[in-house]
């Protein structure tokens, strides 16, 4: 693991995920820039200190040095923003795979430039869009897919937040501070950090590309750096339009994700709260409750859930779904055996692209006097 | 009653609104411009044939004749919106208190010439924005206005529908017909329906005015003649911006318009689903479920319900507390006494024509490139 | 009507509801036993003064002498408990329809005398059990009969409230006062005001009947004179078995009372706070939320809603439909025209004794060592 | 790790359980009375061949033979109830700590015993009542204690479960057949299954004990050799009353287990299907939601959760909490230091002695025909 030293939120967070299905042990770590902290983070994680490292660099090159079997073999990559591109690079080149936190890069040319090194180095890639790693989330994907509810007309996504309604950054948060700081977070903050989310979640859920955007973007809070809120109008490649609603200043919102997506003949609707349940609507008949463990769900909710019907699964599994599929797939592909489409089912480098791409241009659209900005890549 | 005859269906509600707290009585009519069926309309609903009228003039004439204690003092107007100025116009400069049907006109110019006619007959004028009769919308404006989220941030309204989401008006069905036909409606189908409850509600809540808006229109279904959805990105005057979203393509979807409001210190959310509930958000405090009955509520809400805590009213109710409060008022004229704030609490003249405002300067961006339209009147 | 004057609830509550599908004409009154408090809220309700009476004998000999075109045909008795009985017997024998509030009589024997008198006058009785006037209710109902859940095997009926959880009839509370009286209320407090409901439903909904029960009673609150709170284990004559729930000292509850039946092969669940859903469960298909409004729904449910899907009616349209489908009855009946099973649809003089018999039963058994109490009448 | 092998359910549960917070390491097992079975099952989990037993007994022995820095520290055993006294007893006389699946025992007389042994060894011990485990279900224990809802009147808990509403022990389902087996699972079914989480659930949030029962307990399902529903009412040794419901034929029901406690001022309601909530009620203010996250909570909530506000956290980490916490008093007894009253939070030996109690006198009273049960131990 890179990043992810004490005081780090995401990164402990990545290793119950990887604990929760028993197929990855941690057994290295560069986890701050800050040798001490390093150090300290590795014991307290009961590390080796032989393999706990003062820097990325410094993990890649004597991890690589190690026997085929005593390395690692995955490599997960926590760190802000800034620090994603180089490490990512260098541990793909160096012959690992990587899982890495969202969104991807720094600046949409870096993420450009990584998937082409992911695809040159033939090394597998995950990015972690949590969201993709609930099982009713897979499971709208999959009947939209099936026309269930027909061709897709509207979407509505929406990430309220309220955590930032104060000027947090001013009272030494560390969540706060580097979120809000352009040389950590990059050109966008709420649009980055959670609008990322969104967008991924409507293109996953509706199998859809936005085509074209229209936003708009502010900052509420007083001395803020980045923008705090925005929403946005989309159209996608089929002609359906959508509205993508981000804030960090909803005051009083915790983290209720939610995407509602309509087709010509019903709809589908999910969100983060009541993460077990997906709601199925009909024209003609009365809306479905479908629920994880329900007999009539398809094997991309059945791979992907542990306890029997009604124990409600969250956050944490849905996360370590990413890590499990990824894991199945990195040991089908030590096998030679073909990984199946569920286990394949987790954001890669093409996400990644495409979520930079929307950073970029959902920016340069909130600065624009133009109504429509062409989402390009 | 002018329209509302055998067939339609706001009039039926119309009419149930006026006897839920008996203070109406239904005595004359023009139900219909097809004179067997005004006639037969009149005969079902028990009126006196000789106050059921075969038009809307004849009604005002023949009224205006009568001995005041005999005449109608309220004229309630049911027709669709093509049929409202005229009638309204007569109605009140013949003497007569009007109730009158959203949207107030057809179009903008007659909106701003049905102001000066309220304002210089003095009758008494309200515009059926039903939602704003539901105890709980009171209570979120009484809320906001106290000073109890703090300044307003962000709205975000929807009133997503799914009724149309076929070619209902090549079927035969006369209430998708009319809503769809430009000469009936007006220049606009989804935005004039709902999308103005969106935006009254909105304003209604807040307090607020929009001064801006950036709107996305649609015709979804193929072969229709007007929008049947929209969203729009808005900007009010304290700066706070909206997204509004309206359709009539949610597959599956009822009614269930919705209203979030931030301010800098907590929210509100109300839905029309659970509309005796009212969620009071806090930044730093559990959020809270008020509820009509409740103890603690404002005037707004114990004087605009009827039965004890816990006993639903719903939608009829709401559209009764309109007509209950203009009874009041009009009543309190007739005594020379001063009607309470929560009397007067109904919407008027000027909600209707920033209604119609809405409607031109939504269908208008949705037509322009240019991405922020200035809202005027 | 016969009560329900000045500071009394549910008799105001009874006019709106018979306003509301203009099947009623308000004309003559009884409305208190004290003779000025009578008169005044007969001018209130802008009565004609010789039809407002100073006790219900007067209005029953009185309006018997008018002419059959002029006096009264449905008689409201909407008094205390004690004064059910006497109102009733007189008015059906002189001739009148009766719409009696519930639980019926003061004790069992009057209510099985009452029996005999509505059989013998021939004249419609109706009991205002409101819960039952509600759409998705009698569609529950509708779905059990079909076999859709298959033989029911299990009841759960709750009536949960908190308004009497302090000695509220020390501080001069007419409606707790009242309540809480045995001379005016009966044996029974809670199992009398609410458990009648529950147990009501449970048989209204399942189609079957108690055969034996084992209840707890408890009076809760220091002073009270009746009870308060109670549980109930019941058995159906089909050998399913129950559980009832009634009690007045939830505190923080309002009045959702609510009930779920499990069959063989699935399920249903409504209550009142979402009044326009019921939940259907299935064995091995996911739970399915029916709507008043859906297009799916039978009968008993168009018929008994006034606005489109997705508006929602509450307990005043509840109320209004036992009315509705009276009136509905009484106009067949005197046009010789056979009344349809929906119009029938509404509670009568047999749901009357079975509820005065569960107070009976229900509070000897609470009185009782013995386990199982046989339910008789 | 005793029993849990290849096909078992629980087990992996606990392993999950173990595995979220990095306290255990899982180094030995016997995981089936099948030597085959437990082999190949302590493969697949990856342990070292020499750790894993042929049976408990010999894991017992062996592992007690093994240096104290390599031995294991805790056994968790997760058997069907039949298999639950023995090793324990073992365990615990031979030095380790142990987790226990519940119930406790096969009986009574076990449990008592077994409470013995705990007290005389000193080890700790843990019996995984999980919904114990949940954040939100301590802060309603502490609430109460705090005095937020005065003294507690009436309980009403429930476990409906529809899963053996037909006779699955005739399809050759592993979970049902044990279950349901008077050999394995004891004299109860639904009532020792989750009947004992519902009556631990109410004892535990409430602070009270208990005295006295009155049950309905039923066996539904043709052939089935154990009960699969009852009801309890409930007397506790404050006098408040209550109702327990557990069922295993709420056909289309899943595992949403819920309480509701009404005290002088107040109430709170948990369910599980929405975990991270708590409601508090009150006389005369707004219901609060109170959410895992929350500002406000206590230290028993936000020691017990690891994802920010809004994440949900579900039935592993409830599960995860009681390890956790038992991991942190083992360590700190190691440490010779003072384990928080957070740390201890967890159900031992005293609920399993209650619990069995509860089943054994739940099952005398169905059988009874005495109305009132006395809870003795």
């Amino acid at each position: 693991m890179i990043g992810g030293g004490q005081g780090a939120f995401i990164g402990a967070i990545h290793r119950i995920a990887t604990r929760i299905d028993d197929h990855y042990e941690l057994v290295a770590g560069a986890f701050s820039s800050n040798p001490e902290k390093a150090k300290a983070s590795g014991e307290e994680l009961g590390l080796s200190p032989d393999r706990v490292y003062g820097s990325y660099k410094e993990l890649i090159e004597k991890e690589s040095q190690l026997p085929e079997n005593v390395r690692v073999q995955v490599i997960s990559i926590v760190t802000p923003n800034h620090v994603h591109f180089e490490p990512t690079k260098l541990a793909l080149e160096s012959g690992f795979h990587v899982v890495l936190d969202k969104p991807m890069t720094f600046s949409l040319e870096e993420a450009k430039e990584l998937k082409k090194i992911v695809e040159s180095t033939g090394k597998l890639f995950c990015l972690t869009h949590t969201y993709t790693g609930y099982p009713m989330v897979k499971e709208a994907r999959q009947i939209i897919a099936s026309g269930k509810i027909g061709a897709v007309r509207k979407v509505y996504v929406e990430y309220p937040q309220g955590w930032l309604s104060t000027f947090l950054e001013g009272e030494d948060n560390k969540q706060a501070s580097w979120r809000t700081d352009p040389g950590k977070s990059g050109i966008a903050g709420a649009m980055g950090d959670i609008g990322t989310h969104a967008f991924n979640l409507s293109e996953y859920v509706t199998g859809l590309q936005v085509t074209k955007l229209n936003a708009d973007i502010n900052i509420v809070v007083e001395g803020r750096k980045l923008d705090d809120d925005g929403a946005v109008l989309l159209k996608y490649n089929n002609g359906a339009s959508g509205v993508l609603m981000a804030t960090q200043i909803a005051a009083g919102d915790e983290n209720n994700i939610k995407i509602r997506v309509y087709g010509e003949k019903g709809g589908i609707e999910w969100q983060q709260d009541i993460a077990n349940t997906l709601l199925i609507k009909y024209l003609d008949k009365p809306t479905e409750i479908w629920r994880t463990g329900g007999g009539y769900t398809s094997g991309y909710v059945t791979t992907n859930m542990r306890a029997p019907a009604g124990h409600p699964e969250g956050y944490l599994e849905a996360f370590a779904n990413l890590y499990k599929n990824f894991a199945l797939t990195v040991k089908a592909q030590l096998e030679g055996a073909a990984a199946t489409p569920e286990m394949l089912d987790f954001p890669g480098v093409e996400d990644g692209v495409r979520g930079m791409a929307f950073v970029e241009n959902v920016i340069a659209s909130g600065k624009s006097d133009q109504k429509w900005t062409d989402f390009t890549i």
